[in-house]
C-alpha cells in the first residue's frame, strides 16, 4: 500500500521527494520550508495520487482516512494541541495545491476544528469571546458554501439581517451575542436545506473538506481554467491541512504579502506590504490600507529582521523572485507560503539579467524566465498612466475591442485609406476605423497611426497586417458600427450611451489592452525602442541595456536562424536592429500599390494582348528594381527571398462604381470595358482562385519582368561591390510541373540579364509549400526547388479548410468548446498542419538532403509554433520586423527545449 | 547487336512475336496478315526500339541502315522486283505505326522509290506514262512536303499553274507531258527552298523517309494527340516500308475501305466501301462517291468472294470487328491494313453482347469492349436528324459550347430560375440561360429541360448539377452573352452574325454535341430509357435487350457497390432501375429549396435566439420526414446514407435588394435585419467558411431536428414492415471532437425518438472524409465514425487549393501545359488528392479494421476514378442516378484490371 500523507513542520518534513507532481506545488513549497528551517505552521499533505485514485473510483481510497487519523495525531503533539479537544483545540485550514497554480478551483477552509465544545474551550482559553465566535461564523459559512454546496447568498442574507436588527454598520460592529445568533441561524439553514446538522464531529468536517478538495478538480471552473491554461486534466490535486495560525489576535499580531523583488520594475528591494490585526483576507479586501513592507521594520524590528532574512533565505534557495504570505501571531512570525512570483515583462528581463549579474542563475535560466510574449509590449509605445486616468474620468472612456497589435496611437478618425493618405501629406496623425479590412486598405493602414475595426480575430487581415507593420491595432470591436461611406461611427458604451463620433474628431487607442477613448491622449516611445532608434544613448537605460544583454545570450543558444518578412528597405532595416539575420519572405505585391504604380498595375490588368501587358509591366519595372536596390543594400551580406506575384489580380483595381468611373477617367477605358473585365475577375473562392504561381503561368510575363527587376537590381548592388544573395520563391505550387515551367522561366531571364550586364549573380530558385497537394509530393517537387519555404497561414486555410477571414464566426465556438487549444492561425495546428510539414520536409529531403527549410507565415513569429518549427528541423523562421526580437528568444527556449 | 528490322510477306514473317509495343499497330497486324496466308504485298517493319533509340541519340542506330539494306535485297525477291532498278523497279510506301493509333503522326509516303531511271523503266515496263508521271509527280510533293519540310502550297501554286496554262479542269485532265513539266518545276522549287537536288538514290530517299517517322514521334500534333489521349511519350513509333500495289492500274483495278461489321449499328453484315480504277486518298477525300461493298460482288465475283473470306478469317482470328483496307490491282487482291475498327456505343454494345453469344468472346472480354462512357448517349433522349439538318440549313445553327450533359432539349429561353418555374407551371418547356449558375438556381435548373450557359468548364455548377439531374447541358459558351436582368442574350455566330434572342423564343440544344439552335426541335428519348422506363415492352427493342443483358454481367464481375447520390425518392426510384445498391449520399439541403420550406429556412436564419430557430425548425420537420419516408420506401432493403445540412446558410437567403424586400415583405422582417444578416452572413470564401459540421456545431437545434426527422421516418416505414437502414454522415469534419460533438447530439436525439416510438431502428454514424486534416487524422477520426465517405469533390478543392467555380481561368492553361492529364474534378488527382484518399484508409482500418469505405464525390461516376478507387480498397462509389450504369460497368473493367 502506497502513502498518501505527509508531514511537515518543525523544521523536517518525511516527504521523500519535494515533488510537486505528488504534493501539488503548495505542498512542496511548505515541506521544503519546513526542511530549510523556516518557521512554518505544521501540517500534513495529502498526495495527487490520493486524489487521483478518488477521481477515478469515486471513493477514498482505501487507507486513506486511517493514515490521515495518524497524521492528525502527529499534528497535535508538533502543535502541543489536540484536534477537537475543548481544552487546547487545534484548528487547521484546508486548502487545495495542484501541480500548477490553479485559481479556479476550492476556496480555503479555515477555522476546521471548531465546534460547539471546541468553541467554548477556545473562547476559555483565549479569552477572547468575540474573536473565536466570530472564526466559528466564518467556518460555519465557509464549509457551508464550499462542503455542503449552499449558497452564499443564503449565508449574507442572515448574516445582513442580523445586522440590521441590531443596527451594525459593518462586520466589526457585530458583538459577540450578535454572531452567537448568526451561527444559530447559520446551523438551522444548513438543517433547512442539507436535511443534516451542520458536523460537530471534527473529523467528519477534515474528511467533508478533503472530499471537497478532490471533487473540485472537477469543478467547471477548474475544468476550463485548465482549457485555457493548456493543463491536463490527468494531474490531480494535492490537498494542505495545516494548523492554523492568526493574524486577528491582537495588536502584536498580523499579516502580509510580499514579493523578493519588485515584481512591476524588477527592483531587487523587498517589496510588499501588511495589515496589523488582521487576517490574510482583509489585505486582499481593500477594506483597511494596508502599509508598505518597510514601516514593520519601524513596528516590530525583529519580527521585520526575521522576515528579511526569511526573504533573503528562500530567493536564494529556490533562485528565483518569491511571492511570500506570512502571518505574526502575537509577535511570532510564521510563513504560510512561497512561490515564485509572478511579474511584468520588463521586471522579468531586468530580474533575469541582475540575477545572472548576481551569480544567482546562469544564463540559460535567464533565458527560460522572459516570456518571449512579452517583449512586444516592452517594444511598443505607452499613454501616459495620468493622461489615461483622466480620460476615464472624463468619461472618454469609449469601448474595448481585441487588442491585436500592442502599443498606443492617438489621431483624427478616417473612414478611409484615401483620407489617412491624405491628411498624412498634411502631416496630420489618423486612426484608420472600418468594419474591416482588405489589401485595398494596405496604403491607408500604413499612414495611420493606429487600425481600429468592428469585426474580425485575433488573425484577421486587419490584425496580421497592423502587427507586420507594428501598428496598434483593435479588432472585433462588436459594439462599433462604421458608416465608412457617411463619415462617422456609432459607439455603443458600456455604461449604456451611445455616441457618435465623425470624421476628423480624435480618438486614442491602446492595442496592449484593447482600449478605445474619445480624444487625444499623448503618447511616447517604449525606452528600449528610443534606444535602439538611436534617439537615446543606451547609457542612459538600464532597460535598453539588459534588453541587448538579453538578447545577445538567446543567440548563444538557439539554432534557428531567425529571418524578417519585410517589403521595403525601411522595413529590412528596422529588422536587422532587431536582428533579423535575413529576409524570409519579401512580398512582391505591396510595392504596386504605391503611386504611380498601381496606375500601371491596372494598365496591365486592363490590357487585352500580350504585348499591351508587357508595355504596362515596362512601366513597374524600374520601380521594382528600384524596390530590390533598397532591399539588397538594407539586407547587404544576407539572403534575401522574395516572392513572385501571389494575389489574384482583382485585388488590384476597384469594384464599386465610383471608383471603377475614377479608373476609367484615368486610364482612358471604357467604363463598360472595366466593368466587364471586373466581373470576369470575379471569384468565389479568391483564396483557391487565379493566384500564385497560377498567375505567372499564365502571363508568364509578369514572371519575367519580375526576376528582371530582381537581377537587375542585384547586379547593381553587386557592382557596387557588396555581396547579395536573392532567393527567387515561386508561391503556391502544387504540382512539380507549375515549379518547372515557371523555373525554366526564370533562369532564361536570368542568363539574360546576367548575359547583358556580363555579371554573375548567384542566386536560389525555391517555392512556398502552401498548399496540401505540395506537401505530399514534396519528393517530387525538391527535384526542382533549392528550399522549401512554409507558407503555414495559407497551408492553415487549406488543410483545414478554415477561411481565415470568415473563420471567426464558428472558431470562437471551438476555441471555447475545446475542440482546438489556441487559434490555428496564431498557433500551428501541430496534429494537422504540423503533420503536413512534417511530411513535407521528410520527403523533401530525401530527394534533397541539403533542402533548406523554412516558415514565412504569420507561425513565424508565434514562440509555441517556433517550438514546433525548431523540433521539426526547419533551419529558420521568418516573422515581421516586429518580432524578430520574440522570435529570437522563442527560438532560444526551443533549443534548450522549454 | 539487337535486330531493328523484320520481313514480313509471302505467307509468313519472321518477327519472333506479333508484339505491337515492338513493331507498332500497323506492322504486328501486317505482319499476322501475312502469317495467316492473307494476301499482303510484301514489306519490312524497322522497330519502335529503333526508333527510341534515334530519339534518345539523334541518330540511327549503329547497324540500322546497313540491316534495311539486306532486307530491301528480301523484298526485291519476293516481289521480282528490284529497288533502284530501272527495268523492274520496286516502289514501296513508307508509314509510321505507333503501338497505339496516333492520326497525329507522319503522313504516309506512297511511290518511293521513283527517279529519273526508274521512271522511265516503269514507263516502258507498264505501258501507262500518265499513271507513271502522276506517281513520281505525287511522290514529289509528298516527299518536299513530309520529309524535306517543305510548304505544301508551294507545290499546290505550280500544280495550278500549269493546270490553268493548259486550261485543265481537274488534275485527271492533266496529260503525260504536263505532269512532267510539273514534276520539272517540283524539282527547281526543291533545288531553290532545300539548296540540294531531290534525291535521285532510292537509298537515300529511304533513309529520308525513315529519319521524317522517326522525327515525326516527335512533332507538336503528336505531342500534343498523345497528350489529349494519355498516351506515354516513351512508346516509340515503327516504321514500316511496304511494297506499292496500285489500284488505280484501271478498271480491273481498285481499292476499299471496309468493315466486318456495322460501325454504327453492330450489325453482323460485312460493310463498306470502294471505288475502281483509284487509289486510297481517293475514297477518302469524296470527290467521286465511292460504292457500297456489296456491288463488288456483282462487279468482280471471284475477288469479292475472296474479300469476303478474308474478313471473316480476320474477325474469327482478332475476335473483333475489323477495320480493313484493300487494294486490288489487276484483279488481285491485296489488302493494305486491318485493325479492330472504331465503333459506336450502341454498335459495340451490339456487336459484344452478339459475339458472345455466337461463341467468338467471352463475357469479360466482352466488358472490356464497351467504354463505359458511351453509356450516357446511349440513354440520353436525342433530336430526330433530319430535323437537325433542316435547322443547319436553314441557318438556325447559332453556336457550339462544352458538351456538359448528354441528350437533347428544345424550350423557350428564359434567363431566370424563376420564370423557369413559372412556365413550368403553365406547361411550357424552357432552357434555362444563364452567364453561369449558382445554387439558387436549382429550381430552375430543375423545372427546365436543359441548360446553357455562357461560363463555366466541365466541372462548374451548372455541368455537375445538370449531369445529377440528367439534363441536357450545354457551358462554356463563351460567344455567348446573357443580360440576364434585361431578358436577352446576344450570340456571335460562327459565320459572323450577331443574333438577339429575347425571352419567349425557342432554342434547342444538343448536349452530346454542344450545338445551339434557334427554334424547336423536337426530340424524343432514347430506346433503351423507353424500355427501362416501362413505355415500351422489352420485347421489341433489341438495343434495351442487349443493355440489360450487359449490365448483368457487370455485376458478376465487380466487386466494388455501386450506390447513388440522390435526394429524392423520384431520384432513388430512376437510380433503382439503372441497378443502385443503396444511396451513398442523400443532400439535405436541396428539400430546403422547395416552397414553403425555404420560408421556415430563411425564417429559421433570420431568427436571434435558440427558441425561435427551434420554432421554425419544428415547420421544417414534418416537410424532412416526409423526403426521408419517401426515400427509404423507395430504397426498401437498402442503407440510405444522408449527409446533415452542409451548404453555408448564405445559400438559402436573396443577396439582391429586390429579393431582399420580398423576404422582408413574406417574413415580417424589416429590410434593414435582413441586410443585416445578409451582411453578416456573407463570406470572402464560402468554401471555406461557416458549413458542414460547422453549422451542426454552432446551431446543434440544426442537427437535432434533422436527426428527429431522419429517425422517425425509419420508425415510420418500419412500423410498416419495411426494412429501412439509414447512415447518418457528418459533413466537413477535420477534428475528432467535431464529430464527437456532433455523434453525441446525433445519439442522444435518436435515443430519445426510439424511446417514443418504442422502436428501435439500427442505424450508423459516419463523417465525409472532405478536409484535409481529416484525412490525416484518419486513425483518430476512425474511434468514432462507423464509415469513411470520400467528398472528393471538396477534397480536391482544398488539397490542391482549386475552386471548382474559378479554377477554369487556369485549368485550361494546366491541361494545355500537360500539368494535369485531367481535369481533377473530372478525374481524380491521383498522386495529389488520391495519396490523401489511400492515406486515410490505411489509417481508418488501423483503428477500425471494419470501417465501411465509400466515395460520394462526382468523381464517383467517372470510370477512370472508379479504377483507382477500386485498387484503394473502397467497398462502394457513388454517383447520380443516370451514372449507375456507367459506375457499373466501370467497376466490372476495374475488376478486370483494365
Amino acid at each position: 500500500m502506497s502513502q498518501y500523507v505527509y508531514f511537515f513542520g518543525e523544521g523536517r518534513t518525511d516527504a521523500p521527494a519535494l515533488d510537486k507532481m505528488l504534493l501539488g506545488g503548495k505542498g512542496a513549497n511548505l515541506c521544503e520550508m519546513s526542511q530549510l528551517g523556516i518557521p512554518v505552521p505544521p501540517g500534513i499533505v495529502i498526495t495527487t495520487d490520493a486524489c487521483k485514485r478518488y477521481v477515478r473510483d469515486n471513493r477514498f481510497p482505501t487507507g486513506l482516512l486511517e493514515e490521515v487519523l495518524v497524521r492528525v495525531q502527529q499534528l497535535n503533539s508538533a502543535t502541543g494541541k489536540v484536534f477537537g479537544n475543548p481544552d487546547r483545540p487545534l484548528l487547521v485550514s484546508v486548502r487545495s495545491g495542484a501541480p500548477v497554480s490553479m485559481p479556479g478551483m476550492m476556496d480555503t477552509i479555515l477555522n476546521l476544528g471548531l465546534n460547539s465544545e471546541t468553541l467554548e474551550g477556545m473562547v476559555r482559553s483565549t479569552g477572547n469571546e468575540r474573536f473565536v465566535c466570530d472564526s466559528y461564523r466564518r467556518f460555519v459559512q465557509m464549509y457551508g458554501d464550499v462542503v455542503l454546496g449552499m449558497e452564499h447568498h443564503d449565508f449574507e442574507h442572515i448574516l445582513n439581517d442580523v445586522k440590521k436588527s441590531v443596527g451594525a454598520a459593518s462586520d466589526t460592529d457585530l458583538r459577540a451575542g450578535d454572531l452567537r445568533e448568526i451561527i444559530r441561524q447559520y446551523k438551522d439553514l444548513v438543517r433547512r436545506i442539507t436535511g443534516n446538522d451542520f458536523p460537530e464531529d471534527v473529523h467528519e468536517q477534515l474528511r467533508g473538506a478533503i472530499e471537497a478538495v478532490f471533487k473540485s478538480w472537477n469543478n467547471d471552473r477548474a475544468n476550463i481554467y485548465r482549457r485555457l491554461n493548456h493543463i491536463s486534466d490527468d494531474l490531480g490535486t494535492a490537498v494542505t491541512v495545516q494548523s492554523m495560525v492568526f493574524g486577528n489576535m491582537g495588536d502584536t499580531s498580523g499579516t502580509g504579502v510580499a514579493f523578493t523583488r519588485n515584481p512591476s520594475t524588477g527592483e531587487r528591494k523587498f517589496y510588499g506590504e501588511y495589515l496589523m490585526n488582521a487576517q490574510g483576507e482583509d489585505v486582499v479586501a481593500g477594506i483597511r490600507t494596508p502599509y508598505p513592507i518597510g514601516r514593520l521594520g519601524d513596528d516590530m524590528p525583529e519580527v521585520f529582521g526575521q522576515l528579511d532574512e526569511v526573504q533573503k533565505k528562500l530567493e536564494a534557495h529556490y533562485h528565483d523572485m518569491q511571492d511570500l504570505e506570512f502571518t505574526i501571531q502575537e509577535k511570532k512570525l510564521y510563513m504560510l507560503q512561497t512561490r515564485s512570483g509572478k511579474r511584468t515583462g520588463v521586471a522579468a528581463l531586468r530580474m533575469a539579467v541582475e540575477m545572472v549579474d548576481e551569480g544567482l542563475i546562469d544564463r540559460k535560466t535567464a533565458l527560460k524566465r522572459v516570456d518571449p510574449e512579452s517583449i512586444p509590449s516592452m517594444l511598443a509605445p505607452v499613454f501616459d498612466p495620468e493622461e489615461k486616468k483622466k480620460a476615464i474620468k472624463e468619461k472618454r472612456y469609449l469601448t474595448r475591442g481585441l487588442n491585436a497589435g500592442p502599443g498606443a496611437a492617438s489621431g483624427i478618425v478616417v473612414f478611409d485609406s484615401w483620407n489617412a493618405q491624405n491628411r498624412k501629406i498634411k502631416g496630420e496623425k489618423t486612426i484608420l476605423v472600418r468594419m474591416e479590412t482588405s489589401p485595398e486598405d494596405i496604403a491607408g493602414m500604413e499612414a495611420a497611426e493606429g487600425i481600429l475595426t468592428a469585426r474580425g480575430g485575433m488573425t484577421s487581415h486587419a490584425a496580421v497586417v497592423a502587427r507586420g507593420m507594428n501598428k496598434p491595432c483593435i479588432v472585433g470591436c462588436s459594439s462599433l458600427h462604421v458608416e465608412e461611406r457617411s463619415g462617422f461611427m456609432a459607439v455603443a458604451t458600456e455604461d449604456g450611451r451611445s455616441i457618435i463620433v465623425r470624421e476628423g474628431e480624435s480618438i486614442s487607442i491602446d492595442g496592449s489592452t484593447g482600449e478605445v477613448m474619445l480624444g487625444h491622449l499623448p503618447t511616447r516611445p517604449s525606452e528600449i525602442q528610443q534606444v535602439l532608434d538611436g534617439l537615446v544613448p543606451e547609457e542612459t537605460s538600464m532597460v535598453a541595456k539588459y534588453f541587448k544583454k538579453f538578447m545577445s545570450w538567446t543567440d548563444e543558444v538557439r539554432t534557428l536562424q531567425i529571418r524578417t518578412n519585410a517589403d521595403t528597405p525601411r522595413d529590412a532595416r528596422i529588422a536587422r536592429t532587431f536582428g533579423a539575420q535575413g529576409i524570409g519572405l519579401c512580398r512582391t505585391e505591396h510595392m504596386f500599390f504605391e503611386g504611380d504604380r498601381i496606375a500601371a498595375m491596372q494598365e496591365m490588368i486592363l490590357s487585352d494582348t500580350v504585348s499591351a501587358r508587357e508595355k504596362a509591366l515596362e512601366k513597374l519595372l524600374p520601380y521594382q528594381r528600384e524596390d530590390f536596390i533598397g532591399i539588397f543594400e538594407a539586407m547587404e551580406g544576407l539572403p534575401v527571398t522574395i516572392r513572385l506575384l501571389d494575389p489574384p489580380l482583382h485585388e488590384f483595381i476597384p469594384h464599386d462604381e465610383g471608383h471603377m468611373g475614377e479608373l476609367a477617367h484615368k486610364s482612358g477605358v471604357s467604363l463598360e470595358k472595366i466593368r466587364v473585365r471586373v466581373e470576369a475577375l470575379k471569384e468565389q473562392n479568391p483564396m483557391l482562385g487565379h493566384r500564385g504561381c497560377r498567375l505567372g503561368v499564365t502571363y508568364p510575363e509578369i514572371t519575367k519582368m519580375q526576376v528582371r527587376a530582381i537581377l537587375e537590381a542585384a547586379v547593381t548592388v553587386k557592382k557596387k561591390g557588396k555581396s547579395v544573395y536573392p532567393e527567387i520563391m515561386i508561391p503556391l505550387v502544387g504540382h512539380i510541373k507549375e515549379l518547372r515551367n515557371q523555373k525554366e522561366l526564370i533562369e532564361a531571364t536570368a542568363q539574360l540579364v546576367m548575359r547583358e550586364s556580363n555579371t554573375r549573380v548567384d542566386y536560389l530558385i525555391g517555392t512556398m509549400i502552401e498548399v496540401p497537394r505540395a506537401a505530399i509530393v514534396a519528393d517530387e517537387i525538391a527535384q526542382e526547388a533549392k528550399f522549401f519555404s512554409f507558407g503555414t497561414n495559407d497551408l492553415t486555410q487549406m488543410a483545414m479548410g478554415f477561411s481565415r477571414d470568415d473563420a471567426d464566426k464558428f472558431l470562437r465556438d471551438y476555441l471555447r468548446l475545446g475542440f482546438y487549444e489556441r487559434n490555428p492561425f496564431q498557433s500551428i495546428d501541430q496534429e494537422g498542419v504540423g503533420a503536413l510539414v512534417k511530411m513535407a520536409i521528410e520527403r523533401g529531403k530525401k530527394t534533397r538532403p541539403d533542402i533548406k527549410l523554412g516558415v514565412c507565415g504569420e507561425h513565424g513569429g508565434d514562440p509555441t509554433s517556433i517550438g514546433f518549427f525548431h523540433n521539426a528541423g526547419l533551419h529558420y523562421v521568418s516573422c515581421s520586423p516586429f518580432r524578430v526580437a520574440v522570435a529570437r528568444a522563442a527560438a532560444a527556449r526551443a533549443a534548450l527545449g522549454v
